[in-house]
């Protein structure tokens, strides 16, 4: 695997390659690699004929609240990771030649971006619109992979890649979940073993709401009481940021389930912030 | 020459073009092609092995009370023009294909953009940007061609391009003007005979004020005065938007004149708004 630092080199690379004719599968990652980011590079490896990964702890996506110093960063587990799948290429950009001095430009998703997670992280998908352009720009892939965990972000840049006339192909993996359901996140190190416990209430409650629509609950008001309260028997939960059943191209809240519903969570165990969804297709 | 009118034909067709190494040059244009104009196709027939040129009159960079409308189309003539200077492709993109309903995305250059004309056309220089951006992912030129007239544009593109990564060299190519001086623009097709000799008043104004600066003014407030009572003495002026000396870099306005400096001028002629620059160099 080689490890390539300097943007303009990762450029001319890529540019080889596609004189070759080779298809180029991409995964952007923000390291401390976990089984949700290796499914999405064996799903890059078999669909592809070179496989890049970039690490690249973003600090225009964090806010100046969040937890950018604190982000967990593992780049020798994450090397030895790497290789071990058969990735080509590891991109791990320099800093400060991705964001130099009179850095200015940013691009903006409108509308999906202040939906969701956009409401209490703003200037976030910013940041990621921005950063994955860049990060597209230098890898030019035929196909970009993207964790469902993150169905907002995956939404957002779908549509960014198909306004701007990128010419890439969004591939959606599912998300991996540890045993009790859990959705694998960097974010989950944060947790300590009570919090961790706790934090299968999230999958729980999707799932528990995913029963009930199957039962019959088609009202999203009912569907959103009900996972309200099972959220909040569960007394480690210390904010609940949204709740509830959304059109999953609009990120519309519904008023009552659709064809196709997502279910999404986004809430806080003590400090660390946690995300999870499913999608429900009906009569399923 | 070939004409396309489909943007993921023209995305193909690049694709092509690239597999097989060829170096594309770019010249965007929004057509009611002048001798501006075809000085940029020129230089790119020159430097390039395949000639791209588009027209697309781009309404997400007019504002509500601009000329949109009205803004000139001579497609036959055009294509006449661009088939004498051997162009390869002509890109005529269908504006719902560019600007389906769903469309949310926008580029940004702040800073830059907020400057000189950007005062004026607030949004200008956005969607400028985006569609330049669109257009460039479409095409996938080496270089892209761009008149000095617009000064203030080729600053903003040449930063997204390096911020974003995108690749290209930005050629910027010099102000093609009529023989009494005033700058090449569709827009001067909006003139009236009588306000057509008026405008030359804009040239002359900034020749004038670099024979000033170099008999030795070097306040911009002394250069500014001279400047503002030239173009007064012309009655058919209507208002003056801006006219002074910047950095051409930055764009912000001087103090005192520097190494290199912007001298640049807009200004409404009855209802049609002209704009122009020179650079003058520090001892010249």
């Amino acid at each position: 695997m080689e490890i390539i630092r300097i943007p303009q080199i990762m450029q001319d690379i890529t540019r080889t390659y596609i004189m070759h004719n080779k298809t180029i599968g991409f995964v952007p990652t923000m390291g401390a690699l976990h089984e949700g980011h290796l499914s999405l590079v064996k799903m890059a490896r078999a669909e592809n004929e070179i496989t890049v990964v970039s690490i690249y702890v973003n600090p225009t996506q964090f806010g100046p609240a969040e937890d950018l110093s604190q982000y967990p960063r593992n780049i020798e587990g994450d090397t030895e990771k790497l290789t071990g799948e058969g990735v080509d290429i590891l991109f791990l950009p320099v800093g400060s030649l991705m964001y130099p001095d009179a850095f200015s430009t940013r691009v903006e998703v409108e509308g999906l971006s202040r939906r969701l997670c956009g409401l209490y992280r703003p200037g976030h998908f910013s940041g990621v619109a921005t950063v994955v352009t860049k990060l597209f720009n230098l890898v030019r892939p035929v196909r970009a992979y993207f964790g469902q965990k993150d169905f907002q972000q995956t939404v957002i840049i779908k549509q960014m890649v198909k306004d701007l006339d990128m010419g890439i192909d969004i591939v959606v993996c599912p998300t991996i979940r540890e045993e009790d359901g859990l959705a694998m996140s960097s974010r989950n190190l944060y947790l300590t073993r009570e919090q961790r416990a706790a934090a299968a209430i999230i999958y729980k409650c999707l799932t528990e709401a995913s029963e009930a629509m199957k039962s019959g609950i088609i009202k999203v008001a009912e569907l959103k009481e009900l996972m309200g309260k099972r959220l909040a028997s569960e007394s480690l939960v210390s904010e609940i940021q949204y709740c509830s059943a959304y059109n999953p191209d609009t990120l519309d809240e519904l008023e009552q389930i659709g064809n196709e519903t997502l279910l999404a969570i986004a809430l806080k165990i003590g400090e660390t912030r946690l995300i999870d969804n499913i999608l429900v297709a009906a009569g399923q």
